[in-house]
């Protein structure tokens, strides 16, 4: 995902140029750029990929995938204010949508992983997520015929290691772009594409300031702000956002922005899931980012415009994943804590 | 489900007449008949159903849906010995493949639904399964605009019922057929479909008297049998299958046949998931119903047929599911017990 970056960097700066441009102008004139389909140059990578992040087994239990907490029936994600992970353990902050997540400047909330590939890595091996290791989802997998064959084609190896594993993942998650939304037909001059409520809506969300941060074409994603930046956020939640990567203390409750697209679809909203529609998050933003309070109208109408970004969702068959073999371990959800050692 | 009794009645009883016909006979001939395609008449039920299938905002915690424990990337199942339920609660039984379950006479294991959608209001209000209730569901599933929109043009109902829910459900999973396996090509004529060894393990299936429970097309699923008919079969596992049912006491231990249609992709065996391989299996089986202790090779032969009876795994795209509305209960997983009540 590296590549992505650099030309990133410079649409968010060509966006905040613009960001006052009022609607009807030219695409290119606009804060937010449409989004293109992924252009798949490895299929069978992507397919490879695509089984793993439909693979139970490469969790410990045998009954966690990717896709249990990154729904790709529902917007990439679970929409719970906290995942449910091995033997139902609570995970700690909202599952961030992996739809256009190739978009980001970084990966989680916190931005700890510079990239796809090494978000993967992470909840395989996190005991409240996937509660496995690499070590056995490599021994797990090096006992199934049919992922060997496909790993030493693409791989050119003999042994299955997990840099390949979340490189395969890495690669299906960044074709996971869900362009031809209605605002982006708007923007690239179908000009009946939206209403009038929902481009006032629009307007409003350029005019008070939401887009200063949530911009580029993922809507977000390309920034950390400060949550709470004018008045104060309050927060059962523990996460500290930045400063846990960071150590820097002035970076507390600094997160990603996070993508706007398919917003519609992703209740509850925020890091914590405190927000349980879009109404109560455009009035909770309004307020402790940009410290407006925003009238019922003027609400409505940003959640109109929201709306116009749910994209083409994926569309792809249903994996099959290759069996397993004599060889492969028969997962035990209910195994006591100490045989898992 | 119903129109299937009736025709597979008559395919079993048709199946028992030639069951000791000899390999190579025309299909007509043998005691298992090739698995056709399932016609899909109303396709907008069937989709409806798969949507309702991946959903799982029909389970209280939002986290598990039929494909949770029927998990269509894998057979059709979970391949536990006992399945993950609402709070990691632990099942009773080994989940059983949702793959050809039309062909059943009855569904369970213990046949206590009679059809497809009786048993699919089981573990939407299973406490352990599911763990919802046939009022919450309906009461989520009514707040859903898309869904009201997709029940109102199927059903004609303004408000969707149970009852609808699980006839559109048993409406797709009647599609889970899974023709062409290379022993149906084999049985259809073409002979160069199996080997030599294959063959000579269909032929001791046949002649050791496997095949006079494992017959039809569905190579089971068509009549109860005791477990440990002639030897006694040892297991922890409580379940007491016909007689929990009937309340009659000779009916103990009783279960129906299962299908031995792509057993290869389901390990582990059996109501309580004993047997880890296929050839553990068979050792069992021959001992415990036939009385028999096969001979490694005999036993690797009946394993080569078995994994003959693979077929075309399901082939479809991943459902996109309708997004909730403001006023659909946002689940949480965690939600102390009593709040559910």
């Amino acid at each position: 995902m590296m590549q992505h970056r650099p030309l990133h960097i410079a649409t968010a700066i060509a966006a905040l140029t613009f960001a006052f441009g009022a609607p009807g102008h030219a695409a290119e004139q606009e804060p937010i750029q449409p989004l293109e389909a992924a252009k798949i140059t490895n299929p069978a990578k992507v397919e490879l990929g695509k089984q793993l992040f439909f693979d139970p087994r490469l969790s410990r239990s045998g009954f966690i995938s990717c896709n249990s907490c990154h729904n790709l029936s529902m917007g990439g994600s679970d929409n719970f204010k906290s995942s449910v992970g091995d033997r139902w353990a609570q995970g700690g902050i909202r599952s961030p949508t992996v739809l256009n997540a190739s978009l980001n400047l970084a990966q989680f909330w916190d931005g700890r992983a510079k990239d796809l590939a090494e978000q993967a890595s992470g909840p395989i091996a996190n005991p409240i997520e996937m509660g496995s290791t690499h070590a056995e989802a490599e021994k797990t997998l090096n006992t199934i015929p049919g992922y060997r064959t496909e790993f030493k084609k693409i791989y050119s190896v003999d042994k299955i290691g997990i840099a390949q594993v979340t490189d395969a993942i890495a690669a299906f998650e960044a074709t996971l772009i869900t362009p031809n939304s209605r605002f982006d037909k708007w923007l690239k001059g179908d000009k009946k594409a939206l209403t009038d409520h929902e481009l006032s809506g629009y307007k409003l969300f350029k005019d008070s300031g939401c887009v200063s941060c949530h911009n580029g074409p993922a809507v977000g994603g390309n920034s950390y702000q400060k949550m709470g930046l004018v008045n104060e956020y309050k927060t059962s939640n523990p996460a500290t956002g930045r400063a846990g990567v960071t150590g820097n203390d002035v970076e507390r409750m600094m997160f990603k922005v996070p993508t706007l697209r398919n917003v519609e679809l992703l209740p509850p909203y925020f890091h914590d899931g405190s927000a349980s529609t879009l109404a109560e998050a455009v009035d909770t933003m309004g307020w402790v980012q940009l410290g407006k309070k925003f009238t019922a109208d003027e609400t409505a109408r940003i959640v109109a415009f929201l709306k116009t970004l749910t994209g083409d969702q994926p569309r792809f068959a249903l994996p099959q994943l290759p069996p397993s073999s004599d060889s492969t371990p028969r997962p035990d959800p209910f195994a006591k804590v100490a045989s898992n050692k």
